[in-house]
Formats: C-alpha cells, sequence, structure tokens
C-alpha cells in the first residue's frame, strides 16, 4: 500500500503530498500523523501540495480533519504550495478549507508556525501570571 | 507529467521521493534541483527515500549524479530514511552510491550539514589567512 511519509524537522512534521490519495491511504495519513505528532511533540505540522493538480472536496475534507486533529493534539496546520489553478477551483467549488492556515511556502510556514507557538506561549504566561493573581 | 516538489528550508533543499521515478522524471528532478540550488544559494540537499521500498541500479546512480552536480554547485547531499531491507539490497546487488552521504532521519542530516557548513567555512577562512600571509 502506498504510504505518504511524515517527516519530522525539529519540532515541526512536514508531509509532502504526491500520489494520489484514495480513502485507505488518506486514512492512514490522518492515523500517522496523530501518532507521529505524540510521539514526537510536534507542535506544527506543514502539508505541502505542490505536486497535486486538484483539490477536490475530498482532499479539502482530509486537510480539515487533519488541522482538526492536529490542533486537539495541540500543533498548528499550514498548508503550503497550493497551485493557483488550485486555489481559483477551490472557490469556483466553494469549498473553503475549514480551519486550515496556508502559506506560499514552507520557510513562510515555519515563520507562521513559530509566531503562532511564540503568541500561545505569551498566552499560556498570561494565563498562568493570572492564575498567580 | 508527475514532478517530484523541491521544498526550501532555510538554506536546505528538501526532496522526498515517492513515485516510482522514469528516465523522464529523474532527469526532471536532477533540472530543477540544479536550478533551486543556483536559484536559491542553497548550501544542503537532503533526499528522503523513506517511500522507496526498492533501490536499484537506476536510482543509485540518480542519487549519485544529483550528489555529485549539487556538490559542483556547492551543496552537500545527504540521504535519508533508506529503510534496512533497502540498505541490505543495496549491499547484496554490489550498488555503492558513491559520494553520497546518508543519515537516519532529516534532522540528523541537517546536523550534518550544519557541520560541514561549518567544518567547510572555517576551511575557507583558513584558506584566506593564508592567503594574506
Amino acid at each position: 500500500m502506498d504510504r505518504v511519509p511524515v517527516l519530522k524537522i525539529g519540532d515541526i512534521l512536514l508531509v509532502s503530498i504526491q500520489i494520489d490519495l484514495d480513502d485507505q491511504t488518506a486514512l492512514q495519513l490522518q492515523e500517522d500523523l496523530s501518532d507521529r505528532i505524540v510521539e514526537t511533540g510536534a507542535h506544527g505540522v506543514v502539508i505541502d501540495i505542490s505536486a497535486l493538480e486538484i483539490v477536490d472536496s475530498f482532499i479539502g475534507r482530509m486537510l480539515s480533519t487533519i488541522a482538526a486533529v492536529s490542533r486537539v493534539l495541540d500543533a498548528e496546520t499550514v498548508v503550503v504550495g497550493m497551485r493557483p489553478a488550485v486555489a481559483i477551483t477551490l472557490v469556483e467549488l466553494g469549498l473553503s478549507l475549514n480551519g486550515v492556515r496556508t502559506a506560499l511556502n514552507v520557510d513562510k510556514a515555519l515563520e507562521i508556525l513559530a509566531e503562532a507557538r511564540h503568541i500561545h506561549g505569551v498566552g499560556l504566561l498570561a494565563a498562568r501570571e493570572d492564575d498567580v493573581d
């Protein structure tokens, strides 16, 4: 069975989707990704879809689900590398990638994740200070 | 035509090979990679082959060629994610990945590249100091 590799880079997990995803592969990816988040304590997931020429409702839903599951596991998801044609099709189809952040490339996604982590950290700190008061 | 995406992460280029490479795709990948090295000034290339169940002489040669071309363009290549079975087959077939460094995972590859860069930098510095003398 085809399997999409999940690569760990520092405290980020990177997934580059290059194969046609059927139900089984998509489920497997969601499972692998959740397992790796828990295993590594990753705080961010970057999904590269630059190889995809089509993002249909199935893929769109999968991306939303991955983002939702990751969030519950305390990791933000950023989708990168969307082709302009894919963006146009998404809008034309009325598909919104619910809860999914996007960035033009991996570098920008890493910036977003670092920033989110920082703000999140500050938020936690503030919450703790509130507790102390 | 299928195309393997080349992802830029800082000053490293990352390629995750997940599809069966034919002559055309392999050539395209070599070309894309060389172009991106020159364009971005990347000093390292990480090639993930964790999705590959077989590395035959064709893939082996391609990896060696990529490493050789990258070196000429001042970028080191590290292959990561090789499966144990692939390593055994490589040795049994008598294939050596000439000039290709390997690491167990992306994090380790990034360490190797950072170190190589550091040593290289020191070497350059020493060479310059020699020039001054």
